[in-house]
């Protein structure tokens, strides 16, 4: 190929759609911007929304000293699952109002564009792989904390799938196994404990059993409205009790890591999503639980860290799923 | 090469060492031998019996109308770890007495022939997809529950070995993030629940507490001579409580299980090991637990089931290993 040229690169998730135009040859990513997903107005609203902003892109007089339409080789589409990579369909996304969709194709007709499509956080964990956190390592996985736990397994620059795409559950991994029920009906998943919602639940249950906190008063006593978000203010403000919120958050976390660290034996684990943003309140306990719980030589030769790409990390790795499938490694 | 050529394939365990002829091209293992290890002779003696073992097949006037010592290209070696493919060193293996031992140097130097080091439980597993249970699959897991519970990955016909070389290492998977004390020194771990002597310790807590079983009878009221073995000889008798212990057993292996399925989405999870000779009454409950905790996607596409060569496995194994290195993929 001559000239520069580009792949737009669409990370789709439950609160926000983001879209980018990603150089073949990596560099800065042009046109990033992200809509609301509104997935209440339903699935066919939340194609169409991608269908304009992937529009707007193309034609965005603005870009025009970087492509022109036609440097655009194709589209890397990052969705919830699950999914099937290979016919590029997305079975289920209740929150997206999809069912059985064949998003690629769809896309890929109205746009006239190639399109590929897979996992939105094996998108994010490739996208950290090749241009954040974890460029140069060769056994990455990338987890994700907010709303729900999601995970990526990055191997030797190229995503693993496991036998039917669904590798990389880490938020179902049973941590106790007669602990919390989890949204996916089981008992102990990670995701019941260190999830944002779980950490607010933790919370609530702490300070509806006696527990004195400041977080009380950030909420008008309306105990309804503490998030994940709340207790990492506390802390901020120096409240005790959201600080040992967290240092527990740390330790399940931790048991969960320690796990796919004594599995898995990566070199780097990217953390992102909501959570993270507590930082070091989070990493300082998360890694000393890690040392404590994986085996030496594992925990020794692992890096835990956040990730550097934030939300841009699912466009440049969606971006980076057409290009390993179409153009070959990265 | 011409004519039929030979890999000496040696597993190395805590109880008993296996040697046997492996042919290249795949075929019957030609004069496997068995002898235990004699670990409490220590370390010497130990590589001394390797040594000797070796030699004796290599110089077996039996097997003359195979092979000749010159037919044998090298030696495949599976050890207890943690060790260091690359240089070839078992850094601690404290029942057979070595530490920061050069296993493969030492062995290539003694027998004037090459050879290549690998953790046991990966070859068991690489051995079960070469000529086992696993044949055709690209996603491999395989989990030995005897003493310990270890395992070996197996993607695409080759050793998963992680960033350093301490992959697998499922039996530390915290299942109970408060729960029993491991040998590792940490809580929860699945080797606390499901290895051989976790199982009788169970039993024996159980019978302690007030249980009515025939394995009281069967050790004579000694509850110290209750193992996982004596459990499954009470089932057979038709032992309630012994079936109770191994419904346990089952449901805390499926918590693990089910663990890896969704983490790593294997197409087949083969089983071996001491506790595996349980059968169905293992398999059954264990498939059940698999089923209601792993995702559907994940589960229907893994099948879960115990290997078919025995401790065979373990020496096919080493000479696979042997073979992909010098020799290329299987």
């Amino acid at each position: 190929m001559e000239g520069n040229h580009y792949i737009l690169g669409v990370d789709i998730g439950g609160t926000s759609i983001s879209v980018g135009a990603v150089p073949t040859g990596g560099g800065p990513v042009i046109g990033m911007r992200s809509m609301p997903t509104d997935a209440h107005e339903g699935g066919e609203f939340v194609f169409n929304r991608i269908v304009n902003m992937v529009r707007d892109i193309l034609t965005d007089e603005a870009h025009r000293e970087h492509f022109r339409q036609e440097d655009v080789i194709g589209i890397g589409l990052g969705s919830p699952g699950p999914l099937d990579r290979r016919m590029g369909v997305v079975f289920e996304t209740i929150n997206l109002g999809w069912s059985n969709f064949p998003l690629r194709d769809e896309i890929a007709e109205k746009l006239g564009l190639e399109a590929e499509l897979d996992n939105d956080a094996n998108a994010a964990t490739l996208g950290e792989w090749w241009q954040g956190a974890a460029r140069g390592f060769d056994h990455v996985l990338g987890v994700t904390i907010g709303t729900g736990i999601g995970g990526g397994i990055v191997l030797a620059g190229e995503v693993y799938h496991g036998a039917s795409d669904v590798a990389a559950e880490f938020g179902h991994m049973t941590i106790d196994s007669a602990g919390r029920k989890c949204g996916c009906g089981n008992h102990g998943c990670l995701e019941a404990y260190a999830s944002g919602p779980a950490i607010a639940a933790r919370a609530v249950e702490g300070i509806e059993a006696g527990a004195t906190s400041l977080m009380l008063g950030m909420v008008h006593g309306d105990l309804k409205l503490i998030t994940a978000e709340k207790v990492f203010e506390a802390i901020i403000a120096g409240d005790r009790y959201a600080n040992e919120v967290m240092l527990e958050t740390a330790r399940l976390l931790g048991v969960g890591l320690a796990n796919l660290i004594n599995i898995l034996n990566p070199g780097i684990v990217v953390l992102s999503g909501g959570v993270t943003r507590a930082g070091d309140h989070l990493l300082v306990p998360l890694r000393k639980e890690i040392e404590q719980r994986a085996f030496v030589r594992a925990s020794e030769s692992c890096r835990v860290c956040i990730g550097e790409l934030g939300d841009m990390a699912g466009v440049i790795g969606a971006a980076a799923i057409f290009h390993i499938a179409r153009l070959g490694p990265l």
